[in-house]
């Protein structure tokens, strides 16, 4: 067993007694970081995501700068779809494109199987490197896209107002879209058993996209493989984190994924979803990622409004609703994970 | 008192007795009709919207095209920061632009109060003519954005991904928010009031980026504002509906501001709300707007699944979760009409 010097992230996600609550950032490797700037300057995106130096350098900038309870390794969720034998471009300010987008069957069927030790080794990589580099500091967290968020983006090919194309997909080629998701799916358990092999302490998928659907259509098309990649999954005891943004109809169906925490966008009140979830399911999250643009007054107060909302007791992870924005201070996220630790402390000793 | 042929729409928001459902569609006037686009390649959007003959136009066209059972003024939520004094430019795909966006207390200051009668006196002609034209065939509905919504564009002044703008705006400057707000919400008012004066026989107010904010920062920046409005609201018994799009945890206390009817996107379920909101408003939606890429056979399995899920009674306007898509084929909106007439006769006469 490894001896982690600060393991609140995982006693938090197994509903352990812990006397702090702890805090992550999503995307708290990113490029509101000068740090991380300053690396960016001299690698493009995917470069960065495929040399493990750089990838791990980067996941521990925010442990060493804003003093986050676990580091989550830096990486895209694309890297999955390229590694299925799509090209993938990242373009500067424009976000990634696929020029020969998914639309047909035989376009599925052309989908490749990855072996994930062969096809993202450099993933390996970065894992291992990474631990070693963390040396037991904090918790390693991997992560992957979720089937359905993986295909939006494989069907729509590039960003997308009106996801047209990944529900025309949907709607005329119900069968196709099954056969690409079971696919995905797949590729993504074997990819996070791999990193759970190569030493990440815990999972993520994120289901960006879920909410774009009705009730029975993320039931149909995303819940269903996200509840068989956790089935699928080799593990001991690592926790899985599920978070599926604008999917607030479903938090009680997430439960019954198997997933050990549900992350939760801001628009969530922490209180009401522990209820409603009976206390089955750690939870993750959920300060409005803006408010970092406030005073630390602001932050403050909104901070403490989601740790009461919680309340006492174990079962809650800190993070924001979604991904940190890039023109946020650094101080400001720094701030932040003080006041964390420092008002839990007070609420968890009362 | 106006005497309707078709007053389906009417009797529904009121909960009244009815043998069919009505419905109308979100952007019923627009790109995806071929008469409506021949209409805009004689003018631009803003021509359009300034011009009562090719208002009324367009208005009546889904009318006599798609077989809606009420028609919506073709104008644009715009129109009124125009009127309070900001430059306002609609381009060409790209969304429309204030180059001087609100940013200070002082920007907040130099908004004028509009006198709607005169400052938009267009939108007051367009009212005019359109009864005059649809000469009582189906009731005419007229809108406005939410003051949180126009707020948004005001202090965005273009498109955004992240609403980074506003949300610093609301963030570090509270007071000069409130006091857009409270203008913005005036100036609805009575531009609303001045519509239903001219002639419109219900009004809605569209909350397009509400589900932007946490719970207490929707109570305290949108739904408060709401209410204003309704509340100054010179009526008789014009329905008012609201459409908070994103709005999942508030919905029963949007049953409280004085609206008539709740509009919903398609991530809501008619059967739960109704339950929620304890058939106090009737409810308007909520098929997901894409299912009109499929085929006929799609298009009634999802609408009866809508349709069933708010049961027999009246109460319920049977509309998208979000307005109709510009590449939706024309017939498939009018096949969603009449299976909705269809098949809810089958359902009210069981």
């Amino acid at each position: 067993m490894e001896n982690l010097q600060n393991d609140l992230f995982l006693r938090a996600c197994r509903k352990e007694k812990i006397d702090t609550t702890p805090v992550w950032i999503m995307r708290q490797a990113g490029r509101y970081l000068p740090e991380y700037r300053a690396v960016r300057e001299k690698a493009d995106f995917l470069t960065m995501c495929k040399t493990p130096e750089l990838a791990a350098e980067v996941t521990i900038q925010p442990v060493d700068i804003i003093g986050v309870d676990a580091a989550i390794l830096f990486s895209d969720i694309l890297v999955i779809p390229e590694a299925m034998g799509m090209h993938l471009e990242m373009n500067e300010g424009k976000g990634p494109v696929f020029h020969q987008p998914v639309r047909s069957s035989s376009d599925v069927d052309n989908l490749k199987i990855i072996d994930p030790f062969k096809d993202l080794k450099y993933v390996m990589d970065a894992v291992k490197l990474t631990k070693k580099e963390l040396n037991g500091r904090v918790p390693l967290i991997g992560f992957a896209g979720s089937p359905w968020t993986l295909l939006t983006y494989m069907v729509e090919g590039k960003g997308s107002k009106n996801f047209s194309e990944i529900k025309k997909f949907i709607y005329n080629n119900p069968k196709a879209a099954h056969k690409a998701l079971e696919k995905i799916s797949d590729a993504v358990a074997e990819y996070l058993s791999a990193k759970i092999e190569s030493g990440v302490n815990a999972v993520q998928i994120f289901d960006t996209w879920g909410g774009l659907l009705s009730q029975s259509d993320f039931n149909e098309f995303s819940l269903n493989y996200i509840t068989r990649i956790i089935q699928k999954l080799k593990r001991t005891n690592e926790p899985v984190i599920v978070f599926a943004k604008g999917v607030h109809h479903s938090l009680d169906k997430l439960t019954a994924s198997g997933a050990d925490v549900i992350g939760l966008d801001w628009t969530m009140d922490l209180g009401e979803v522990k209820l409603k979830t009976g206390g089955k399911v750690a939870l993750q999250g959920n300060l409005d990622p803006t408010v970092l643009y406030g005073t630390e007054e602001l932050i403050r107060a909104e901070a403490v409004k989601v740790l009461k909302s919680f309340g006492a007791g174990s079962g809650h992870v800190f993070n924001l609703g979604h991904g940190i924005l890039p023109d946020v201070k650094p101080e400001n996220a720094k701030a932040l994970v003080n006041i964390v630790h420092e008002e839990s402390r007070i609420i968890h000793s009362a």
